[in-house]
């Protein structure tokens, strides 16, 4: 049913490991929710510190956990001793983000050796109901033999 | 020498009204630090709470602090009873963004009745030196008659 | 089945007539294959004048054919007095576009009054076989009461 | 005042070279009208035949001289021995694209060693006047030792 298999066996405690080294996701109060070669999902509760002016989440925190969940996506296929950084990504906000909670799911489009492309959907949560509410379109790169750059 | 004029006078103490109300930007520790007709610049101290796993700032930090100075810039010249909502932006990263602090430029590149695109550009100072780090282009709504939506 | 249902039960003539005055997509060799509501789908048969320096088909025109689904899949479910215009569009590409055609397949990803979402794949097609080449993620804008823009 | 140096000092032979074998410009009536070192233009004059619905150039139009224009520009820095590939593009569309002609200017924004990132703003050209009708912000690649890629 997976439509990617991870060339690391270790994949899920690499991306683990990493996700835990980016405070930025500890400060907003993203867990990592789901680990599986090529898919990656992440939580945040819904605080009133990350909202914009209308009191919705901001944008800004949207694309973090989604460019995060986009990045362990494509590094959970990468070699063990491979490093993800973010080329780029785009995010087109569909609704207001409300709810109690923001879920970002990620999935590989296409991997390369170098390059490899990911969507990414962000749902606001409330009640039991989901509701899409943004949605990325990013590219991650793969970079290996640089010391100062591991996982 | 400036581009753009504003259409409301009290431009910029609406955009530093709305900017108060964005909790992000507090939790983030941003500071607006110049607003003109059509052009925002916010700042950020470097901060090891809103790193990814290498040390560096966040690409969704980054992003957050670019998309509020594009939805300001736009805000800027916009009438006074108008509300700003980012529609969509795409970042490119370009550098590491390491340095004391971090500062974003946001300029409108094309103001309409509905639809504002801006460009925005992010760069790592450190002892008196600048250097870009990312750059944004996105697209900002100007949403009128609705209660929901202030500022 | 369907995900969306259109406003205007006219609406695939709307879309047909429309698309057959994109001069653009006839000098391109590209025809309307597939019109339902928030859906559609659009081929093209490779000939080397529309190629890059590789003999690959040119990324602008995989964009042009990407917008054009994206543009009318948007049509489709707007109002009967409607014009659409293509505010922005990001598309990555996969992998390189050869073989006997190129179909490009776009559907709504969130229909709004003013701002529609869309995501759209190409896919070269050979003997039987297709494989996705690029992938779009574009917003386009309804526009009425403007006597210059007509469908 | 040239921001960037060529490594090939015959860059610009290299860029003409592969432009003439891109034959959707010819398709397109594009003429290179710049080379230097991370600065590309591309002319197209207005034809009947490159139109979307609305009698303006179809953005796909657009896109392919804008994308040419950034791939070239990227490509202008690269060795001699490199090829240059598209990776991604998003492209603003902010006016109707009529008049006389269209003028595509790429500039490099930062040239790394595998991806390089480009702006390219698109103008119609009337009368001695221009103005600016849609703006791109892009990523290239760099690609070395393959013998199906060359320039």
């Amino acid at each position: 049913m997976l439509k990617f298999q991870a060339q690391d066996p270790n994949f899920e405690s690499r991306v683990r490991e990493s996700f835990a080294r980016q405070q930025l996701m500890q400060t907003l109060g993203a867990a990592l929710t789901l680990v599986a070669p090529g898919v990656v999902e992440i939580e945040l509760p819904y605080q009133a510190g990350l909202t914009q002016q209308h009191g919705f989440l901001h944008a800004g925190v949207i694309a973090s956990v989604l460019d995060s969940a986009c990045g362990y996506a494509a590094f959970s296929l990468m070699p063990a001793d491979a490093a993800v950084l973010s080329v780029e990504f785009k995010v087109n906000l569909l609704a207001p983000a409300r709810g109690e909670r923001l879920l970002a799911r990620a999935e590989v489009k296409r991997a390369g050796r170098t390059v490899t492309v990911c969507t990414a959907d962000a749902f606001a949560v409330e009640g039991g109901q989901s509701k899409v509410v943004a949605t990325m379109l990013g590219t991650m790169m793969c970079v290996r033999g640089r010391d100062d750059l591991v996982g």
